[in-house]
C-alpha cells in the first residue's frame, strides 16, 4: 500500500461575542486553525517528477457537522449547508498534481485563489474572533478565497528566492451564448520574494459575472525582527462599480512557549456613506507542544459610515462597536 | 506523523417487523452495534498531561449514507437526513480533550449527555430490534443522546472506584432578549461507583427550552454473577408537563463463544389515557473472534393507554402489538 | 489496530463538449477512472473463515463534492445532491462479507448489480467521454448500476474457471398492501467462465415498480490475443413496456508503457420514432507508473430517431451529432 498521510485539527472555543443589538456566547470550533481532516500522498514517479494528491475537508467539531463547497464559483453551486446535515466535503482542498523538479507544478482541482495567499501575511488567519478585516469584510464573494474546477502552475523551487502561481478555473455553465456563459470563469497571478527575514509577494485575480467582475488586488509581506515578526497588507478590491479598500499592520512577539500577537486592520467601500470598519486584536497563544496549544484572543471592530460589521456571532448596528473573546484549545494530528 | 486510529464497526441485518397495520422486511444496518467510522488519537504532552481528540461518524452501511447531527440541540439545528444524500458527519462524537493524570479531563465539542450513560447498563443498547423502551420511547427528544457545543469534565481515574461526569452545552441563540434565547442550553451530572462485580451510577440531566423544558433523572447499574450478569434502570423524564417513567431489568449469560441475553423494559407517560408499552427482548450472540459475530434477536411490545409502539419499520395502531426479528453479522475495525 | 486499507482515486481532466445547441468546456473529475475515496479491510477467523467489510464513497475532485446514494433502489430513495453541499457518502460500495474458502462469499450492503458487471467488458468503463452507450444509454434507471439493502452471494475461486454471483435487495417499503409495495425489490444472477485469454459471463436482473418492472440481459466477454484485446457485449433492457437494445465492439492494443482503446457502440429502444444512438470512441493512455496515468479520449455520438444523446455537458437537439475530448491525469493511492 502506498504511503497516505492522514491529517487534520480540532479546534474549540468558547467564544463571547458582545454588540449593540444582541450578544452571543458559543463552544464553537476553529478559533486559531481551521479545524479539518484530510487525506495527502505523493509518489515519485523518477526523473525529477513526482504525482501527489491532496483531500482537505472542513470540520465543524463543535457539532460533527462537515462544511460545504462550490462547485462552479458561482452563487447556484454554493452549498447551503443546511443545518445539521451537512456532511464533509473536501472544500478546503481537492487536487492532483504533477510536479517537476525543474519546471514547477501543475495542479488540477479546488484550492485557494493565488490572490488570497496574501492576506495571509497575518497573525490571526481566517478563523476566531482576531480575523482581519482585509479577509472578513471583502466584498468579492464566492471566490474570494478558493475557487473550483481550476488549472493551476506554481513556479518550482530554486529560483534565487522568487515564487510565484498562475491559475485559471471554470464556471462550467453551458456555453450556449447567454450573458452569464462566462459566470464563474476566472483566474489570478501572484509573484513573490522570500530571502532571509523578508518575504513578500503581489497578486491580482479577476472572476467573471455579467452582473459585473470582482477584482482583488494586493500586496502583502513580513519582516522577522527576531524579537517580532511584523506584517503588512494592503488591497484593493471591486464588485462591479463598487470598490473596495483594505489594509493590515501587525506583529507577533514569541516569547519562549508562547507568542503575543497584535493586528490593526481596515476596510472601507465606496458604497454610500463610505462605510468603513476597524479593527484591533490581540492575542496570546501558550504551546504545550508543536501539535497542541492554549489560546486567547480578543477583539474590538469599530464602524463607521454604516458599516455594521460584529463579531463571535453577536450583532451590531451600523457604527456601532462590537467586541469579542475566544478562549480554546488547538490540537493538530 | 502521529499515530492516528482508524477504527469503526459495519454491522448488517435481515430485520422483520410485525405490526397491526403494517408489516416490514429490511436488510438495515446496525442490529448489535451501531454502525460507525471514527478517527482518534492522542498526545503525550509529559508531565502527566495529554491532548486527544475523538471523531466518530454514523454510517447506514445498507446503503453508504451517512447520519445527520444536530447543530444547536433544539429542532432548527436537527440534520433533515434527505434521502440518499446525507454526507457523512461526525455525529457521534466529536471532541478535543486535555487530560491530566491527576485532575481528570476536560473535554470540549459534541458527545453523549451524561444521564444517556446510565441508560446503557442494558444488554442491548440503543440499536437493532432489541432496543429497550427506556432509549426508544423516551420523550425528551432532541438532547436525550447527545448534545453539541458542550464543554465537559471528568473525574480521574483512581477515586476507589469512584467515577462521575459533568457536562455543559449551549444552544447558541442569539442573546437578543427574545424568550427562546435559551433554548438548547443545558447540562448534567452523573455519580456512580464501579467495583468488583458491581457498577451503578445515578445522573440527571436538563435542556432548556421556552415551550418547556426536558429533564432525565435515572439510575442504573450491574451486578456481574459471572453465570450471568443483570442490569437495572428506572429514569423519570419529563417534557415541559408530561411526564415519563421508565424501568428496565436485563440479563446476560455467557455461554462458551456465545451469549444469551433478556431484557424486559417498561416506557409509560401521564398523557391522555397513560399510554404503556411493555417489551421483552431475547437474543442470541455468536462471537466468531473479538471483532466479528453472528447475532439474533427476537422482541415484542405490547401497548396500552394509546401507545403505539412499533418495531423494525413495521406500523401498528394504538394498544396493539408489535414483533420484530433480527438476523445480522457485526464486523469491527 | 487491525490492519485498514486506505485507498482512492483522484482523476482530473480538461474535458471539452461540442453540440448542436450547445458547447460546454469543463474541468472536472473521474476521465480514466472514478475519483474515489475508501476503507476496507479483512480479518481471517481461521479454518478458512474470513470477515471483511469495504467502504467506497464516490468524489468530485474538481470541487471536493461528495456523490449522493440512494437508500431504497426508488426515486424516493435518490439523493439530489444538491450543488455544493453533497457530502461524502459510500455510495460506491458498502458491504460487509463472511467468506468460506471452500463455500464462497456472502455479502451484505450495497454494490452492483450482477449484470452491470458485463458492461465491464469494454475498455473504457462509466467514465469520461468515452463511455459506451450500453452503459450511458441504458433505459432502467435507479438499479442499472447499483443497489442497496442487498445480500449477495459468490461462488468461492476454484471452480474450473467458473464464477458466478447472484444477489436479492429490498425496496424495504412498509408492506401495507398498497401496490408499490414490492417497489424497488429485485436481484440478478450471473455465470462467467475465465480460462487462458478468454472471459465471458451471462447476467440477467429485475427490480420490481408498479409503473412497470425493469428489466436486464446480458452477454459480455473478452478475449486477448496479447497484441490485442478484444471486447464484445449484447444487451436486452426493458422499462415497463419500453425495450432497449445494445451492443459494443471494443479493442486494446498495448504499445510499451501506452495502450491505445477503441470502442463502437449503439443502443437503440422501440419508442416512437426508435431513437437509435451510435458512438465511436478512441483513447490512448500513457502510464507513468501503476498508479499514476496521463490520458487522453475523442469520441462521437449519432443520433437518430429522435434520440438526442450529448457528451461532456454539451447540448445536442435530436438526431444532431455531439463530440468530446478529454485531456486529464489520474493518480491512484
Amino acid at each position: 500500500q502506498p504511503s497516505i498521510t492522514l491529517f487534520g485539527v480540532v479546534d474549540a472555543r468558547v467564544a463571547i461575542g458582545r454588540g449593540s443589538l444582541a450578544d452571543a456566547v458559543q463552544l464553537t470550533s476553529a478559533g486559531l486553525n481551521t479545524s479539518r481532516l484530510g487525506f495527502r500522498g505523493s509518489e515519485d514517479l523518477g526523473g525529477g517528477l513526482a504525482a501527489s494528491f491532496w483531500l482537505e475537508a472542513a470540520l465543524s467539531n463543535d457539532s460533527g457537522a462537515g462544511g460545504p463547497t462550490n462547485t462552479n464559483n458561482q452563487a447556484s453551486g454554493a452549498g447551503t449547508g443546511s443545518s445539521g446535515s451537512q456532511g464533509l466535503t473536501f472544500a478546503r482542498r481537492s487536487t492532483v498534481s504533477l510536479t517537476g523538479r525543474n519546471w514547477g507544478e501543475l495542479r488540477l482541482g479546488r484550492e485557494y485563489v493565488p490572490q488570497y495567499l496574501n492576506l495571509l501575511f497575518d497573525p490571526f488567519g481566517n478563523v476566531g474572533v482576531g480575523v482581519p478585516l482585509t479577509l472578513s469584510s471583502i466584498i468579492t464573494g464566492v471566490t474570494s478565497t478558493r475557487a473550483s474546477n481550476g488549472v493551476a502552475y506554481f513556479l518550482p523551487a530554486g529560483l534565487g528566492g522568487f515564487y510565484g502561481t498562475a491559475r485559471y478555473y471554470l464556471g462550467e455553465n453551458s456555453r450556449d451564448g447567454a450573458a452569464t456563459e462566462d459566470d464563474g470563469n476566472g483566474g489570478g497571478v501572484r509573484i513573490g520574494y522570500a530571502s532571509g527575514p523578508l518575504d513578500m509577494a503581489v497578486a491580482t485575480g479577476r472572476t467573471e459575472y455579467a452582473s459585473g467582475d470582482t477584482r482583488q488586488t494586493n500586496i502583502g509581506g513580513s519582516w522577522n525582527f527576531k524579537v517580532a515578526k511584523v506584517f503588512l497588507v494592503i488591497g484593493r478590491d471591486r464588485r462591479g462599480a463598487l470598490r473596495g479598500r483594505s489594509w493590515e499592520v501587525a506583529g507577533v512577539v514569541p516569547l519562549g512557549r508562547g507568542e503575543f500577537k497584535l493586528a490593526l486592520s481596515d476596510y472601507s467601500t465606496d458604497a454610500a456613506g463610505n462605510p468603513e470598519s476597524k479593527k484591533v486584536a490581540l492575542g496570546y497563544v501558550q504551546h504545550l507542544s508543536k501539535r497542541t496549544a492554549l489560546y486567547t484572543t480578543w477583539a474590538r471592530v469599530e464602524n463607521s459610515g454604516g458599516a455594521a460589521a460584529s463579531l463571535n456571532g453577536s450583532s451590531t448596528a451600523a457604527n456601532a462597536s462590537s467586541s469579542g473573546l475566544d478562549l480554546g484549545i488547538r490540537h493538530s494530528f
